[in-house]
């Protein structure tokens, strides 16, 4: 079936953590709203083999990718490839909203975003 | 590696037809900018095993998935799950800018975009 989301409505923010807001999801992938008060992060972490989108919709973020770090702002995407550690930070003084897109192997179409949720590496 | 792109800077219009703009690629998905002229379009199409979701950037899409059609403007996201029919119009008077992504199984590392392309079945 066909899904519309609209995401101005969907933007959801909290004085104590990123809020990560679902917006899609299927066997092959998963998208999400990350939206972060200034300050907020999401710690660097990898998954062996899903490939993650980022994209700037608001606000400037820093993201890492492996050794690297990027400073992007709204119109500006980044690919963290499977396999890769990879984090983001709002280090700016206004709200960050990042469109966050996952992709993976359906795995025969097993649970996916359970399954990679569980699977997070917390490496730090 | 990671990579970096700036939308802003890849529009890129052709009075006879939609232009298409890749913009990063795995094995288990690509994502690409669609910039149309007003009464541009591509066709209904579908994909067996590939899920894809739009989402506008800048003005107004009429998208088709299955027998459903919306209407879509900025910060609006569609998806048209595997194997539904699927198509976008920009029926408004401005330019339209789409994000699209698309997923799909790696299929054990075959070539991935390539085989999406030749796999497209015009059904109309």
């Amino acid at each position: 079936m066909a899904e519309v989301k609209d995401l101005n409505g969907l933007r959801r923010f909290a004085a104590d953590k990123m809020q990560k807001v679902g917006l899609f999801e299927t066997p092959r992938m998963f998208c999400d709203l990350y939206c972060l008060e200034p300050g907020q992060a999401q710690k660097a972490h990898s998954h062996g083999e899903a490939d993650k989108v980022y994209l700037v919709l608001e606000g400037r973020a820093q993201i890492q990718v492996g050794a690297e770090r990027f400073e992007v702002g709204p119109r500006q995407a980044v690919l963290a490839p499977a396999g890769s550690d990879h984090g983001v930070t709002n280090a700016g003084a206004e709200r960050l909203v990042l469109y966050v897109f996952v992709a993976q192997d359906s795995g025969g179409g097993a649970p996916s975003k359970a399954g990679h949720q569980h699977d997070h590496g917390h490496r730090h």
